[in-house]
């Protein structure tokens, strides 16, 4: 079988046609040295497919081809390849590249490079003029550095949604501390909140998921959390003042949000990590906020590869599964995604799989 | 001599005739075990008084003695007093009271105390009505934990500002890892900001001054900066991106503040403390002006006793001495004082002296 050039997929037009997929080819990049080329298997549907394709967050480079939560099985690797093996069960996330001499790329903070950043859609590879394409498709190429080894004991369309949501928790909560003796907060349960509730317990934190109504507190309790808070109810932040030293807000809008009642339940110099993406205009914060306590106030983007493999390793070692609802890849699929993800209709990832189905190469 | 029941000091009415003083008596807090009496000796003009009595920061309970950097000399200890000798030169600074029983206040976060927090003037004194008094005043009583002795090094017209502006600036500092092999900077070259300059570089900090001209370059320079930025140049954060570990925001009014280009010079997970305290309404914040180096924002207040005696023994081995100009203290130099602080016509601390002359008790 000879190598593919071009991939196959699912791509949208522009933000007023989101639901509505065209399968058609497209180029891949030219293949690199250290590339792998994967024939994909199965990918998660992530919020940012969404917020990309509907427009949400700006304009972007149409017709693309989103997904970026993909397992398949390495089928080609470059000649200088050393961290993958061809045959082997692999990942991709959400970012395919970076320069990886600066200072960030040399001390695992590669996804905040400044000076090069590939996401796996929708962005240029150097001097080709082509526009990376994601996983509702066949096959992808990218860079091995951020192509990674999948453990046997994790199923490919449970696992999938870790490779963005998964790792999107897992990487603020390691490098603030989430651990034994430590109060943890999730708020917003969705697919990276669920994930959240699952790392912070398997971490060893107290862990509260947080969320507006009870609709998800027996969810929050059965994926590991110890307590729930429901913001909807009244004096909700008052018997927890000044007591959680990490909250990770995975809250995907902040419309109505009150911050300050979240900030005052916050330990003095703890952390509030934010790595929802809200489309709404952000929040007025003043020091005066900030200064009861000393909090901190963050972002967080993704995560180093080292944290993939070693989040990995944790799901597999823990038995850890990502609560998926499988959808079969085709036009039809992807618009039930995307108009049930748009109303927060799913508990809480869809994995497309059926690859073989739809793709024949 | 009796020990006094009451203190002399000036008091302003309402914000309205906020650079109006008169001089009165009033009630000292009843005596207790713990407390010490202080013949007040110098006080420096914060720019917290001005934003109190000027009514900026809200509703006070006037009449009102402000003054919170004060130095004098403990002329009677309580039966359980440690701490302090009597007749030993001593300072007070912002803070006078907090629980000394929660978690906060038994891990050196005492100005952080979400029980009882009692501001050095404008706040009351639990069970007895009265109204905590400052510094431009004859006497003031408190609790040994908020009486710091002060090193023989250090004069008392200089060592004054120390009290509420040095503590200010040196507790983020070393709470935030500035010394050897790090960048860190400061914004705003006023009461704040000079001492933040002084300190980060006695820390070992390779030291930026960041202020709208160059008007204080020379200043920043002798303070020992080893660079300056000058905001109102085109391009400035260029030549500076995501190399900053630390900045301490010591601008006092956020009109017209570019945050995001501030941001844009931080190393990935820096930190920008705001310690000022703006009367304008905030700042928008997203995520996303957090995510591309997943900076970190927060705020900082006071510091610890012991953060107090480490500073002022650093002051005193590395001969560090504040930049002040002397004002007799009176209804005519407060005036001054109030008007020339609004104006920011002060390089870079009023001491009021000269008590003497002023009171006789």
């Amino acid at each position: 079988m000879p190598y593919p050039e071009e991939a196959e997929g699912f791509q949208v037009d522009s933000p007023e046609t989101f639901t509505t997929f065209h399968k058609r080819f497209f180029k891949l990049k030219p293949f690199g040295d250290y590339d792998v080329d994967i024939k994909i298997e199965a990918c998660g549907v992530c919020g940012s497919d969404v917020h990309t394709v509907s427009g949400g967050w700006g304009a972007q480079k149409f017709p693309l081809c989103v997904g970026h939560e993909i397992i398949g099985r390495a089928i080609r690797v470059g000649p200088k390849v050393t961290l993958i093996k061809e045959g082997e069960r692999v990942g991709v996330g959400a970012q395919s590249y970076s320069c990886g001499e600066c200072k960030q790329c040399k001390n695992e903070n590669e996804t905040y490079c400044p000076v090069l950043m590939i996401d796996t859609y929708g962005a240029q590879w150097p001097e080709t003029g082509i526009v990376s394409q994601g996983g509702y498709s066949s096959h992808i190429r990218t860079h091995e550095h951020w192509v990674f080894p999948i453990p046997e004991a994790l199923e490919t369309n449970i696992v999938a949604p870790m490779l963005c949501a998964g790792l999107t928790a897992y990487s603020p909560l390691v490098r603030n501390g989430a651990g034994p003796g430590k109060k943890v907060g999730i708020v917003g349960l969705g697919g990276i909140g669920h994930f959240g509730v699952m790392f912070a317990k398997a971490l060893g934190a107290e862990t509260w998921a947080i969320s507006r109504s009870r609709a998800k507190e027996a969810d929050a309790l059965k994926l590991g959390a110890d307590g729930y808070i429901a913001t909807a109810e009244e004096g909700w932040e008052k018997a927890h003042r000044c007591s959680f030293d990490l909250i990770i807000n995975c809250a995907n809008s902040s419309e109505g949000f009150d911050l300050e009642k979240y900030l005052s339940m916050m330990d003095v110099h703890g952390r509030w990590i934010s790595v929802g993406l809200p489309e709404e205009a952000g929040q007025v914060i003043k020091a005066q906020n900030l200064i009861a306590n000393g909090v901190l106030i963050g972002a967080s983007h993704l995560g180093s590869r080292r944290e993939m493999l070693e989040m990995l390793q944790l799901a597999a070692e823990k038995g850890l599964k990502s609560w998926v609802e499988e959808l079969q890849i085709g036009e039809e699929g992807l618009q039930e995604a995307m108009l049930r993800m748009k109303q927060g209709d799913v508990h809480y990832r869809f994995t497309l799989t059926g690859y073989d189905k739809v793709f024949n190469s």
